[in-house]
């Protein structure tokens, strides 16, 4: 929080690009928006690109839109749980190891993170640039976004924000 | 924009360092970068290390600098043209196919993209220090780079912009 | 430095996140952090994830944590010397080139770029949420760190600086 002399109190803000569709990525970018809202900032993360695979529904209807975007979507099936490493994912090992670990140190599932950050009120928003491109609509996404919007939107959320990141 | 008692009107001012040469992060930092420009922000993007390749001409000259730094050269060649996307690329089927996709969905090229920044105002700046890097001059950068500079020119331009970004 | 009517003078803040493990970033990284330190910033490094390797000791003693864990380790060696680019890898040209290449244009080594950015001020941090996930003590980590710390510290410094990048 700050105080000014006469002016009311404005919550600290914080706006997150999720661009990467990685778990590791994501993982920092959850514990950082988490983190952040318990301290009371107004938190807003902007999922594209790759990053929206992140609040893809896991099974997806496909819309007859032609052989490249079906293919698309193919290589680029959503869900959380699908997430990898950005690292050591030619071994196959990496992803399943660290959601091990994960689950050994008690740290929280990529889905279980996108549901606390709703329950402490951060915004999720989802790009429809990237939307068009890849032919979804708002039925292939998760119930928890908020907003669907563009740079624009977003661009008005990071303008009055303290930290703005691209991950 | 934002005004004060007895200020002047100073336009908001945002920053993109474009550090990677890959196709789908450049597509979302001159999405983002053209919006900025739309809403009247000052717009600058520092283009470094593999980014510099966004910026490249599409056949260089190759200078007699060694063997080791024209190998380099060979595996860093430049060209918008030429940018590969992030994932997908071991496959060979990722870049083209999202290129298919923007022209069908109507997206603008990166080509297309860089002109219209250039034509709304955005401000492009080379890393002179990946120039050095690289063995680079001026005449091996496309003629819409408005100015050669380091970091610290960089942090000056970063210092009062409301969003900065490393993509 | 930024000056008020009957402020105090407050120095210019940065922070970086240094999530990657590549040597490309980590150069770019240290290159804006030394700058902005030479131009009087205070300047606060936060090392998370892969960024973690490059402030890990060359030599780690293992510790009984499971074949898991230990498997990761093995992955996941630590060392500033170690550090890969993120590009070209799978050739193995890329990083002994790019390494002769800064020496032949004396650049600074990563870990003559730590020991610069110590010299100069900058702060560095160990994310403590890293160390546990890969069961990591404080000796295993080189002595130049300052403060071992979360998120939450992270935010206070990036909630007043000027610039706040991920990398």
């Amino acid at each position: 929080m700050r105080e000014g002399v006469g002016e009311k109190v404005v919550p600290d803000r914080a706006t997150i690009i999720f661009f990467s569709g990685d778990l590791d990525k994501a993982l920092v970018g959850f514990n950082l928006a988490t983190t952040a809202a318990a301290m009371g900032w107004e938190t807003t993360l902007f999922f594209t690109f790759w990053g929206l695979n992140i609040i893809k529904k896991k099974r997806q209807v496909s819309k007859a839109l032609g052989i490249k975007r079906k293919l698309f979507k193919l290589l680029n099936r959503g869900g959380a749980e699908r997430l990898a490493l950005s690292k050591f994912h030619l071994l196959g090992l990496g992803t399943g190891m660290i959601k091990k670990l994960m689950k050994e140190t008690r740290m929280p599932s990529v889905e279980e993170l996108l549901s606390i950050c709703k329950g402490m009120g951060v915004k999720i928003i989802a790009c429809t640039t990237t939307m068009a491109l890849e032919g979804l609509t708002r039925d292939n996404l998760i119930e928890e976004v908020d907003e669907f919007a563009g740079a624009a939107t977003y661009l008005s959320y990071a303008k009055d924000s303290k930290v703005n990141l691209f991950i």
